[in-house]
């Protein structure tokens, strides 16, 4: 009847910590999916987040992909932070872009992980391009998310 | 009885780029200085800011260096954008902190360079912590900044 | 009856560029597999790629790396090369350790592209146990590989 | 009539380090410079250096690099280990050319630093040209060097 624990920790995780993050909220940004070491956010490139040259600013890309890889590294009940993290930009966005940041899990090991994240933009055809790729590096504090009980 | 030319392109390119930097200003960003290859970028913490862990988002943090790095890779009168960056956190933020970006050109090389940004915030006692050490890749799109005349 | 022409072409461009590589063959690296923007390259470590606290000095893993990503991105009949990489060592190596780097792309655009290349040895159950993980950024010279005819 | 306590720590630490280290000395480097957080390292490219396009596989260049960061990372009489680098090269070196690998500290918080090593050549008049730009991430073991007594 019921889901895997380890995927219902999953959501319950991030839900807590998504539930506090202000930061991300108000930068526009969608929780769309969570798995054990996973998960997917999406956010629209407004006017107020574009750069000198009429681009979308590259910290808001950064932005967008710190915190999926912020949601895909905490699924494990483990507080855990960003020690921090390369990003490399493939194509210039613009506003009203819809984009997407999936983050996996490329290696966990004691205190620390690897995650790669990837930001698309929908195009006109209902197909993806990709328009960074983000690698970020965790590492856990070693205290719960959850309470107990 | 005036500045050098290249100091005098450099702070014309920035000003150009920063009046129409609708992101860096919505963030609460001030340009602080401008020099040839560098420039300082200063933010304040809001509340606005925070993310699930009550720490700056990285994302916010990730915004403030990239915007000092986009000062300086653009203060030679072309058009540059960044390639990417690589930031490593070293201490959290919490809101109220006064954080200072100081972006410098390692070297630059055709259309690619290269430049270090440190985040420093105040200390209580008037001296700087180091927050975060970002450095970043810059290619230039070979268009002029400045129109001519 | 025979191979896609874009496996052919990759196989070719690869046992070219293997050919010269002094280097990897001097270190005594074996290339295992190659397909189109994917490579696998296996190393043993000896007593002579130990640093000075008795593990495999982190350059002898960079470069099997970088092998591994210089084929995987020389597999579409442009010279390539690497730009940049980042490398994080996920556990220590030590004398004997047998080492296989595995290269996959990311994102080809243009004349940049990313890949990713994870190194793993063979652990005592028939197991891999990921020792560090790469990703490089590649840039194309816009010049064929193999001879026209 | 002696040298600061920190200097002295700092030189009899690379020393124990470098006498062990089999690695950096089969690729024909020499130990140049050592202070508090900084190392400086040579190394000469040699025939079976050279990767398949007649250019200094970047993994020599990164093996450098990593031997000048850890000098560099070791002078605290403390072990510590490469989390991982990154790596910009900026021109490509061949047979002949004479390196120099500079290892300065940025910042170092408990466990944690951060080094910038830059590559330099020699060029025909004296002067230095950038080769490469790489930046480490410590991390310490939290074990002695030296021997008490």
């Amino acid at each position: 009847m019921s889901e895997p624990p380890a995927l219902e920790i999953a959501r319950r995780c991030v839900a807590t910590m998504w539930a506090a993050d202000r930061a991300s909220v108000a930068m526009g940004m969608r929780l769309v999916a969570v798995g054990v070491g996973r998960a997917e956010v999406a956010m629209v490139v407004t006017e107020t987040m574009v750069n000198g040259w009429g681009r979308c600013h590259g910290g808001y890309l950064a932005s967008l992909a710190d915190t999926a890889f912020a949601a895909a590294c905490n699924t494990y009940d483990e507080v855990t932070v960003a020690a921090g993290f390369d990003i490399s930009f493939v194509v210039a966005c613009v506003v009203g872009d819809e984009l997407t940041a999936r983050a996996t899990e490329r290696v966990r090991r004691g205190r620390t992980g690897i995650y790669d994240v990837r930001i698309t933009r929908t195009d006109g055809d209902g197909g993806d391009e990709v328009v960074a790729e983000m690698r970020g590096r965790s590492h856990s504090l070693g205290q719960p998310i959850l309470e107990g009980g």
